[in-house]
């Protein structure tokens, strides 16, 4: 026999045992469902990818991060590193069969040569929706709306999503007559929470070449406080006159306006005008999700409203909005806060299995509790109840059903509350009703 | 500006736009409901992983195909070609903390560099379950049980799931005193339903090196029909001298007894001996599915009991019975077969947007709708009502609800049946009630 091959992952890779993968499996159907309510059509797309789709698109940094290689035909090929790229080269594509506009959403994993920092893994999953093809502000509101749904779907109350609009800041910058400054001066704004509020200015005059006065009015404008009314109001007055800048606090006002029509509560959304995001890519309503108790992890949902999706591929202007859920992340909050049980079976029942003869009778009463909507799982082996107990209880399962001989011979089955540590004798018809009694 | 970038996919890849990404979504969510319901448990595993741990697991052919390349690190990786190595891999590396039995699935993209045929493509989705651990006839029987639950589920009812056990074959071969031509005996009969009796006997005298008299005696045993019942007394009796294809008679005649008390109907699951797949690998129970309308697309749904799944990572002896449905294929067949809808969209509901001050009310509504569970989506922008609606009725959308100035006066919504091009005017508080009553 030859030497064992030693059985390990990637550095940077992860195998998810049932333990991680059911909640991120709870996770993405309640994506996939919320997305999905709204209108939003799946869309997948190859692993692999020609190389030239994929390089430059997001900076040096990306490109060094690239899974790359020649394939069996000696094409340069590279695995997707995000969903965004290859949903610009699948829209330049087909949109002209699809048509617009066209609502998406994706879900699956990405790989990034990342340095196995904490936390950081090569391959991770990510989970986008978009709306493609209008500019209308309509879209901008539903992608609060629906960031605010799968909150809530996924079991946060206390979160926040909070919204900018870039067109306020550029038309700030351009009252200023330093429009020409806008990415540099965004890029260190992105920074406050994490610098504070002198570095920041330091770094707007320094790296974005603005006077320190008008640092200062960018720094107001972002630390603007205050209810939505108020604040709204404020942002009228002051921008009055300047036409950019009017039509970005118009078009959060009428998102603000319509989130409230769909019940979003107030609590869960508000202006934040000091969010920026790092990317370039976006130009109009920006959007970040924090959950108040895990403020530290940073955003967990983030987009926004871009003027071009796939202006690299084809000359017809795609204008969307967007965002991500951040599915690792939120995991491990998840985690953290204590809302991931510790199961590792979709089973919460299991038939204990007493002896091979009655294989027929326990394979009955499985399927009685299935086609109930009760996950069941039949112990394969005949081993003595304390293992097959300890095995059930090890995964998480809550109720064992027990039959043998007598119980047979009887027609009934124990029931057994395995948290409580409770036992009921049951007729074979009561069964399903009886786990479901413990269930509940 | 610079030139564009042609927007395409790689040879053999393609994109899943909503029309094919929506049943695929449907099936592998049916499989995980069923699979989950008998207690599997999801796991998932890297696309990539060290290319020793893939290499020669699948033959020559295999390695040939595999996507193998130097990582960052100048690591030599390797893209999973199934689902069954790398949960080799990670059995040999878990089930000491995960415990045995161990049930899980698995469904992910897999990638090949087959030459482009007709419908072979380089990255396709597996969808596997198996039990490992356990030598236990009742996983076996259980296998057999959750693919005909699966195939109900997923819509078939005209389908045969054909069930052998190779230690009839192995007994009848070492009853005849060739044992060691196992291997190039079955490659042969693997071909039955291809090439015919004729030359599979050829093969067998050929390349097996048993005698034709030999080759007619399993040939024989091939051809045995009859009801389940029959055959199996035939074979009780037939074999009531070898051990081991006694054996597998017993555990064939315990399989369908199981899967007749599960409620499986005796037209869907049969005993076919000539089935023996191709696959060196499988030791006992062998499954293979077909869809009685489709037989030419092959098996959609095969597998079976093997005695080591992991032994080239660990010496921890782990048997096992799983099987893998043919994502792509029976995605392939439902369409030839005309079961699945020509839908590019989720939602059966779109509201028309008259004008965009009413974008509060549509969000009322369209709220109103979800929570009932009914996906609606909200036309972005104002255009023309006809362009609404034949962007509605382009995907699919069955049920379009209209307001405008009039409507919202007096607080009605006219709900307009796209398919009857019927149209009734009700009250806001009875629009649920109404678009139920168009779906139903």
């Amino acid at each position: 026999m030859s030497a064992l091959i030693e059985p390990r992952t990637l550095k940077g890779f992860r195998d998810y045992p049932p333990s991680l993968m059911i909640p991120r499996e709870r996770l993405l159907e309640t994506a996939r469902r919320v997305y999905r309510s709204f209108g939003f059509a799946p869309i997948d797309t190859p692993a692999l990818e020609y190389a030239e789709i994929l390089l430059g698109k997001g900076g040096d940094e990306s490109d060094r991060l690239i899974y790359r290689f020649k394939d069996h035909g000696d094409r340069d090929v590279a695995l997707r590193f995000d969903l965004t790229v290859p949903f610009a080269r699948f829209a330049a594509q087909n949109i002209g069969k699809l048509g617009t506009p066209f609502k998406r959403y994706a879900m699956g994993p990405v790989w990034r040569g990342e340095n196995a920092a904490r936390g950081r893994f090569r391959e991770f999953w990510q989970c986008d929706f978009d709306t493609i093809g209008t500019t209308s502000n309509a879209s901008d509101a539903e992608t609060a709306v629906v960031i605010c749904e799968l909150m809530r779907a996924l079991g946060f109350e206390r979160f926040e999503v909070r919204v900018n609009n870039r067109l306020l800041l550029n038309g700030l910058l351009e009252q200023l007559g330093v429009a020409d400054k806008a990415v540099p001066v965004l890029r260190a704004l992105d920074k406050l929470l994490k610098v504070g509020r002198d570095k920041v200015a330091a770094e707007m005059v320094e790296a974005g070449g603005i006077a320190p006065a008008q640092a200062e009015s960018v720094l107001d404008l972002a630390a603007l406080t205050g209810s939505s009314d108020e604040m709204i109001d404020r942002l009228r007055r002051d921008f009055s006159a300047n036409a950019r800048a009017a039509d970005g606090v118009a078009r959060l006002a009428q998102l603000l306006e319509v989130a409230k029509a769909a019940g979003v509560p107030e609590a869960n959304l508000r202006l934040d005008l000091s969010i920026a995001r790092g990317l370039d890519y976006y130009t109009g309503t920006i959007y970040e999700t924090f959950l108040l108790d895990k403020p530290d992890i940073g955003s967990v949902c983030s987009g926004g409203r871009y003027d071009n999706l796939a202006g690299l591929y084809t000359k017809q202007a795609l204008p969307g909005v967007g965002a991500s859920l951040g599915v690792d992340r939120l995991l491990a909050a998840m985690e953290e806060m204590g809302l991931i049980e510790g199961v590792s079976t979709p089973a919460p029942v299991l038939l204990v299995q007493f002896a091979e003869e009655h294989l027929p009778g326990y394979a009955r009463v499985a399927q009685l509790l299935r086609r109930a909507g009760i996950n069941t799982e039949v112990y394969p082996e005949a081993k003595k109840m304390g293992a097959q107990l300890k095995y059930a209880e090890s995964r998480g399962v809550k109720v064992a059903l027990i039959a043998g001989p007598d119980e047979f011979a009887q027609g009934v089955w124990k029931v057994k509350d395995l948290a409580q540590r409770q036992e009921t004798t049951v007729a074979e018809a009561a069964v399903v009703e009886a786990v479901r009694a413990v269930l509940r």
